[in-house]
């Protein structure tokens, strides 16, 4: 019954194979291998965007503050919903990489409410004396475990284009949100206004890869200097191409989402039928916030069972590509008690 | 003919199988499972010194960028040698992680002089309009591929500390530096004077994970915080620490270096017993800085061998654990023509 | 009816008569000068804190940033009121300078509540995946004119004590502060327990000069050498000390700051009796926030009166050592109309 | 006999006084007065340089660092000469506001030699793995005393050029530079091929007044914002803008530069005469580095003469505008016995 996060989970089979693969024959280092360039082309056929820019980290926190460093000035301020990653679980690496400010927003499950975002960036205005109006950074899947849109994407892109801002999703559990939604890479990110992803392979089942994708082309090379001296740039870079390589053959990645998915939604709709207990956040994806009732609480910690506490009797459940039926079963045995 | 970089070579089997054994269940994120514990456990009595600071990143740079900023106040300047991979190949890392400037020292192959050290701490001063003496660093093996002894570091070591500065190494190649001197890593390191080790593993045989070693324990949150803001604390460690589990067992890491370093110094031999041919360094563990003559070089490129070219006919010859005899006697043949 | 800001005044005869006599000889540059060291003796006096580190500098805004860098490590948060001048007004310096991160706070009429704080702080917790405690920063005068009194003080110091947090006091208009309440200057920092003070002195009087005080003499080097890697060690550093000569010689400057106040007062009540206007703070030091009827705010503007225009019909008022009854008067009449 | 530096002289009475006329009326903060855009007007005009981005500051530290961080990236390395006082005098200061990292150059008498300017941009080269070529900064006067003509500057700024990298120029004794060469503003600057000047005041007379010159108005803003989050824009411009009023009319700032200059010239010529005595520069401008015979040295110090001791028997001898004959001849019948 593990559901602490989907970075506890193992990985897929294939993409352990992949890396061993990989690990055939010598390779030239630093990206400059052929698999990695034949897996950048991947990303970008699968996004439909032939002229974008990916390259591979080994950590979402470096993804983001890659991708949020290269779009925003020094000087400037990301506007970002007051429960982003980057705010609360980075240790002020926005900052590190060279990002001036964080400006939180607020808004309903996660996403920034685009009035609010449109209010917060004309509050911030372009006085000389305040930071200036820099990025805008959402993430979906959201922290809270909602997913957002197309169309809510485009919404907050369009105030971020309104205000001559760039637009930065964190996709740390991207394939959950496209599982949940349907929606296709091209749909969820550039169509709808985005310009650079973090996308995320950690939480979908890699061992440690993911790719920051930026939209056009222009930054591409301030992108790879900005990685190389944050201590980002691998050597052995053909093994984080090797992990997208297993991930993305034959849809597996959507696939491992669309399973940690309905696992939740299975665990969700249990939960919300236990007398007492209520969901947070609706469960749209593979994240379920939830208030159980002080006794199944218990039980469930007596039995080992593995999850956030978040006080106050909540709990944050994740499931990933590895949560089976029966864990999710024997979990609501000992929450309903 | 592989001889590029010992970053290009595969990854040796006992490496892939202890990859496969980590991945057999979940396991809570960040360090914070058994694994990671128990290697570093095993690297603190590795180095016989038990209240080491042991903390896993995915790349070199980041390993010597985070020692450093540990070490050194952001108005310190780190002293290093004029070759230093933290001064010509990390992009200003050091800078951005929070030393205040590089200052290059001179010294026959790759090492520092002592006195040369001694001089330019002394020019610095510290006067409050300079950046004021912040560190030494120093990387064994040496850019150039020769040896440190264990007394060598001492004598700088001793610099450093009656000017009150701490020593790093930067131990890229640490494992070779051990095979080609007979050191132990506590005489290599503490027992010589070094306050913190890039313990580098890629190089050596790993997909990509090193380790940070400092051996002064009230350092370790700040090396954390650091480590986290950075970007490099790696959600799965378990995956870096399962790379260190199945090199560091049995002795096999140091089995690994005395191999490259013993095809080295075949491949060396042959050269220099080329006419015409010369070598710029002693070949002390597993690079050769060698002259061919023209046609050599023409030869080999044509076969399709691999190195790096320095100019002026001079190439950098690189051997790994995965190094055969065969592939040495396949060059050599080439060179001699 | 100059009202748009302190800054905005002339500086009073005793400061350039003092500016003049130090220009009689020359004298050695950096703060190596006579006169230097004994207004620093003066303002130690003046705070009865024989021990404290005082370093002069030209702007408000390297004040706060060296002070705050002083206390709060990099990866540190500086918790402050939503209205700061620090997290507002100062583009990115505190971080620029070395902070890791700001986090607002809370509080009515521009200091942050006790209680609002305590809970920020306990909320950040000490995670490594977030910034940490940093340190607690308050202005005194607040941003919306207000004024803490040493028990506000100390209320909000025992709070940061509790945690282990320094506490800085942003005192650009900190005479105004001590005029208002009638504290001496030791009583409003270091008795109430505050750390570091950014001592006002430009929006006071002089033409440029705030003082950095720290009242932990083990901070003095890394303040000095901070402040001249910000380049914010100026040359010519006697002539930032004759302005603060001139100023605290026979207590002008509380005396100033007593007039500006009295002139506020006199302002804020001319307005609270106005039909339809009203004020927005207690006008406590020489600040008023008020709304004033459409027509008052034509009528003043048309007569040429300087003040910032808050929006929705709010306005501030600022008065200084150098704002006159006429003026005051002359502002109640048109705003009476 | 004051010789320690020009940054020891008091400030002429024409720029105390445009200081008290300044001092007469209330003006808004922040440079938004009329004087501060009437100095700005006149600068441009002196450098026929209508475009130019003009911005005062009250150091040179900050003048070079706000220049060098927006010429140049953060990942871009700046050439300089081994002397620069941003290598060597700044705290590592441009680093602070944004420069990747300082690479020394050599050449003869504190300027770089334009091949060996040529041949280090070369030598550092483009791959990912280092900083990357930024920008080169000069220093005229240089630090050793010695001035460089336009022609000279213009051979460095043909190999900046080349090799697509702005070329800065450290002006803090720009002044001396011009009165030393005849060249005009421009001549000196933009038409030999400068991108941006660190105009120095206050060692020619200013309380403490920089100006950053850029001849590339679409720096303006960049400029702007560095400035204000670097802590550097002070409130009350004016009292900046009122020192270079004061300095820059009737030719004042070339006719105090010309003094010191022809100060220099007697006391560099007096002490070649002497037996035993050398200089270790061209005495160019209002610098000198001489030896003296140790007697000589011992006389003078007995005597109280104020200059450097550089080790060794050298000394360094600065004139200002407020050198005497009287004081010259003393210093020379004492250096003479």
């Amino acid at each position: 019954m593990f559901f602490a996060s989907d970075n506890g989970a193992p990985c897929p089979d294939p993409v352990m194979a992949a890396l061993l693969r990989a690990n055939a024959a010598p390779a030239m280092p630093y990206g400059n291998d052929a698999l990695t360039a034949s897996v950048q082309d991947r990303i970008r056929q699968i996004f439909e965007a032939p002229q974008a820019v990916v390259h591979f980290v080994a950590t979402g926190t470096a993804a983001n503050a890659l991708a949020l460093a290269t779009l925003c000035p020094p000087w400037g301020a990301v506007f970002c919903h007051a429960s982003a990653h980057i705010q609360n679980d980075e240790c002020g690496a926005p900052e590190v990489f060279g990002v001036g400010k964080l400006l939180v927003v607020e808004g309903a499950g996660g996403a920034m409410d685009p009035a609010a975002l449109d209010a917060a960036i004309t509050r911030l205005g372009t006085s000389v004396h305040s930071v200036q109006p820099g990025a805008v950074s959402i993430t979906n899947l959201t922290e809270s475990g909602t997913v957002m849109t197309p169309a809510q994407v485009a919404a907050l892109a369009e105030v971020a284009r309104r205000h001559g801002l760039p637009l930065h999703m964190d996709g740390a559990r991207f394939a959950n949100a496209l599982a949940a939604t349907g929606a296709t890479p091209a749909e969820m990110t550039w169509r709808a206004g985005v310009d650079a992803l973090s996308f995320g392979g950690t939480k979908g089942g890699l061992l440690g890869a993911e790719a920051v994708v930026i939209f056009d082309p222009a930054k591409a090379r301030e992108l790879e200097l900005r990685r190389k001296r944050a201590g980002h740039l691998v050597s052995k870079l053909r093994y984080l191409s090797a992990q997208f390589d297993g991930w993305l053959a034959d849809g597996l990645w959507l696939d491992l989402a669309r399973h940690a998915n309905a696992m939740n939604a299975r665990l969700a709709q249990g939960i919300a039928a236990i007398p007492g207990a209520s969901l947070q956040y609706p469960a749209d994806a593979n994240i379920t916030f939830a208030t159980l009732p002080p006794a199944s609480h218990a039980r469930l910690r007596a039995a080992g069972a593995q999850f956030y506490d978040m006080g106050a009797g909540q709990l944050r459940l994740v499931t990933s590509w590895a949560t089976t039926e029966a864990e999710v079963e024997a979990f609501l045995a000992l929450a309903r008690g």
